[in-house]
């Protein structure tokens, strides 16, 4: 029995690729390539992990927000806040998302490195709930609109706190270095915490850090408790003000590829929610609320790609390609980190993957590649249909025109059915703006 | 009097960057920000000196496509045929646009390595004139669907010469190993030509071949004229078939930065030419109808953006952030690319540019970066507008979405008047294919 990356990927007796337990090649028959597929089942059951992982560490004292910059549109918004999750919005764009898909603005919690004037007037008419604030321009700016909205907006800051995410190298002083938030060894992070106290129109309660992004233990959350708990404390030396809200942000990691490591993460947050306690203890602080901001280990392995494939061309003494009939438009992520993913000849699960090749896609671009090294049968032929697992977060979300590409429409599975949550983009959408 | 990396741009004495003769600043606030510009005037002179060049080296035996991928939208493609351009084009989006701005099909090559039997049918109704040709596959659908269209369809082959585009290293082995076209080295090409020489829908005309990008001087044309004319009498000598039209391709430079080089492509045009004479005269060839493909060099100096500053972060003792309102999501090219630009700030040209900063996108993604090591006024602050030159060419045509953001309109500069050709899309065009 073959061992797939998530339990959601499975196969047919008849050699078929299967995603939430529906055989791949008949979806892409019925909504045509390429096509994002995701699992309602499998983004629900991740929503429930974290909600009850964080009640079971936390009690009362635990929010879980839904990073929605991983995969935004309506239909997903609505699953993650049915199940109970917060949004974490990053732009009116995502915020209008939010509000189609029926989440009140106070269950919002809007994120940016810069807020325009506009997105913050936006974001308090439609009473965004708290704004995560990145640096003392937008405390001013928040500040000055209040009184239109009749309103004392609720906040916190977020913190640079010095820890490579990468690396996992405590204090790399290079992660001082960046364009969010407000360093605590420059003296700046407090110095910002005395301006958003002594601001009227401002009612701070806590501090925001991310330190993660695919972190498979929870050193790193560890550390980031330690360094912002002694902020924290710090804090309430300095100014007598005690945090009300630790958000520490997203970063548990997805298994994109066999070699990546796995991740309990229920144990993990249990982990995290003992180091927490025992850290306010030695510093001397009431333990905050604590909120989790999963994004991508919310949406990515309930997502997967499938496309048609076009040439397979067998350069002689030289390399093989297998051409799809999307690319660096709906998956940007090859060509943009180099990020790996699983790539399956849906329709042929049963044959040996003799053949190494380059899955590539159909812009006119050398770097439009999908993904490297991948092995197919090598009876790999034109009208086969090709699966891409694990696109689920930032594949749809970075989708572009490039080259007047339609986007791929979103289907939704869910218990053996299936519906499309977005429409595919057609040519005339794309000239809709053409004057 | 400050020397700029185009001709169209300037500053007037009070000390605003002025574009195509136009104060940017008013712009920015007539129309907001992110704005692209696109100077008309800038678009047409280039055209002429492509057709003006062309007709002066090749006589009546000269084609210039503008390859609409570098920016596709109605305006510009129908000013590009204008100016007697024909159209390349590399999807349905691409034919669809061209169709809308009034070019008929059969002034359209259509390109791509991976041409779906769906666009194959669909270019062949919108009654292309040139296949370019990437593979033997895509020459039996072509040969299959034609006579539902009742034609012969013209075709040319895209051959790979085995030329480093980027080294100039003539027969880097590398370039064979290539997901465009078909390798002379490896006796595909020529395996292919005897394919659609045999096909009785195909109507062969010649040979394509792309090995450039960002060249500053036509070495590497030489070298593809010396490699390709080769072929066409080897093709000749064993088929009979002579080739009547050679494309060369795109891949003359444009000036970025200041340290980039100049190029007179009206002069190195007339060298291609005198080259390609005396090389069919070597090789024993009619001379082929010469087809060049500018795409980049057409549109990047025809294109300026202007953004908002936002936050500016002053990182103690690390570095400077000046943030502005658009990123990746309009310009993607220092991410994907690490691509240079100049950046001025708009309103203070007259000023000093004593500090370094990053110019930082709004993006929630650390590598949303426009460009580093920029100097600025260090009066910049919020509500100062931004510039980035030369941003004609994938910039629009390679924008997301990503966190919902929407994408900035195009307005259009010439002759002192300016008028919009993409308008600015809205937080509800994002969402209007969620269901």
């Amino acid at each position: 029995m073959k061992e797939f990356i998530c339990d959601n990927i499975s196969q047919s007796d008849n050699g078929r690729l299967c995603f939430a337990g529906r055989d791949t090649t008949e979806l892409a028959e019925k909504y045509g390539t390429p096509l994002y597929l995701f699992d309602e089942d499998k983004i629900r059951e991740k929503c429930r992990t974290y909600i009850n992982a964080v009640k079971k560490a936390f009690g009362d004292k635990g929010i879980v927000l839904y990073a929605s910059k991983a995969a935004s549109f309506k239909r997903i918004v609505q699953i993650a806040f049915e199940e109970g999750l917060n949004i974490d919005v990053v732009s009116p764009g995502e915020i209008n998302t939010a509000l189609k898909a029926g989440v009140p603005g106070d269950k919002m919690w809007f994120h940016g490195n810069n807020k325009t004037d506009w997105d913050i007037d936006y974001a308090m008419s439609s009473g965004v709930g708290c704004f995560v604030v990145d640096n003392a321009e937008e405390l001013y700016v928040i500040d000055e609109i209040a009184p239109k909205h009749k309103k004392t907006q609720n906040v916190i800051l977020r913190i640079t706190p010095g820890i490579d995410p990468h690396t996992f190298e405590a204090v790399a002083t290079g992660k001082v270095d960046s364009k969010f938030g407000t360093a605590i060894v420059t003296g700046q992070a407090l110095e910002i915490t005395k301006t958003a106290l002594s601001l009227k129109n401002i009612n701070l309660l806590g501090f925001h850090c991310h330190v993660g992004s695919q972190c498979f233990d929870s050193q790193v959350f560890f550390d980031a408790v330690d360094v912002m708990f002694d902020f924290i404390a710090c804090v309430k030396k300095e100014t007598g003000f005690e945090a009300k809200i630790f958000n520490i942000g997203g970063g548990y990691g997805v298994k994109y590829v066999e070699t990546d490591a796995g991740i309990d993460i229920a144990s993990n947050i249990q982990k995290v929610g003992e180091h927490a306690k025992k850290a306010a203890e030695k510093v001397g602080i009431k333990m905050p609320v604590v909120a989790f901001e999963p994004g991508r280990s919310i949406a990515a392995d309930a997502g997967m790609t499938l496309y048609t494939a076009g040439t397979v061309k067998r350069i002689t003494g030289y390399k093989n390609y297998v051409s799809v009939d999307g690319g660096m438009t709906d998956n940007i992520r090859f060509a943009l980190y180099g990020s790996e993913y699983t790539v399956y000849n849906a329709g042929r699960m049963n044959e040996e993957c003799d053949m190494m090749c380059s899955v590539v896609g159909r812009c006119c671009e050398s770097g439009d590649i999908i993904q490297e090294n991948v092995k197919m049968p090598s009876s790999t032929k034109r009208g086969d249909i090709i699966a891409v697992c694990t696109t689920g977060a930032y594949n749809y979300s970075m989708a572009s025109n490039y080259n007047r590409i339609p986007r791929p429409p979103v289907v939704m599975l869910s218990n053996g059915q299936d519906y499309i949550a977005v429409k595919r983009e057609t040519i005339d959408d794309i000239v809709r703006l053409d004057i």
